[in-house]
């Protein structure tokens, strides 16, 4: 992100400073811009990015092995994972987490991933809205998540999560 | 994105200078903005235009004035909303959740936010996260939610909620 950014702002700075210096007022129309952006520009689709991301941690999963299916977060301090238990911070409390919550294969199960639909925000951040389900020996899982997904140098990893296990119907 | 930053570039030098000085703000305002705005100053900080969006829903909610508090979201078929029930779809899919989910004033008591994170993803979105609690005579409720916002010509609204009700610690 702020590599990319920097590349860009490498190409705006290339101008004459005297241009700058006449424009200067253009960080204050900031705020009324995007909608013309929007318009004219078709946003990169990075879907297939942000999927392949999904289908790693999904085979991950499915081998059983929680620190490869965690490659999918953003490895800091602020990632979050919401929930029933309510706010866990860090991927390290996540990792804690998953190992808790899925001591052993039996608990896993085999993940799946349905419903995907992918909503870009703005050229760096995505939304994905899906379905995921366990089937287990021990019983089946499922419900809805939300993924809050980041563009960083190394790739599209998930910044927040928010997770819901889904009402049994009778 | 890089690809998207290069056109807008291309499209920028190929502006002649005079016109440039004399209209080029328009465009550039358009265009340019967003970027210098990330790279060489602080993003501009909407977090208190969101906080009056959740502060007047909260309000809403607390005179029982459901279609009211629903003016916080995006008025449109594609708002989504996830939670123990799978995702509901729509404006007026949500409106119906709310009226069957809290009827009255009693079931839907004194709502209270908590805690609540502010993130910006790009421009014109932004994450938030945080605890929301009902004070209820006929027993409370509360958990955690994660809002996507997005900036429309009229203001910020909720483009995509997920909820959960929090387990009660005995």
């Amino acid at each position: 992100m702020v590599q990319s950014a920097g590349t860009r702002f490498a190409r705006f700075s290339a101008l004459s400073l005297p241009f700058v210096f006449a424009f200067g007022h253009l960080y204050l129309s900031a705020r009324s811009t995007p909608t013309l952006a929007k318009t004219q520009l078709s946003p990169v689709d990075h879907s297939h990015e942000i999927r392949a991301v999904l289908t790693e941690q999904q085979a991950a999963w499915n081998r059983g092995d929680i620190p490869a299916f965690l490659q999918g977060y953003w490895n800091s301090p602020d990632l979050t994972f919401a929930g029933s238990d309510g706010i866990v911070r860090g991927y390290d409390g996540l990792l804690e987490r998953y190992r808790k919550t899925y001591p052993d294969k039996a608990r896993m199960g085999e993940l799946e991933f349905a419903g995907l639909e992918i909503r870009p925000l703005g050229a760096d951040s995505a939304l994905v809205v899906g379905h995921w389900h366990l089937k287990r020996t021990v019983g089946d899982a499922g419900g809805v998540f939300s993924l809050v997904f980041h563009r960083f140098p190394v790739g599209w990893r998930i910044i927040h999560d928010h997770t819901s296990a889904q009402k049994l119907t009778p």
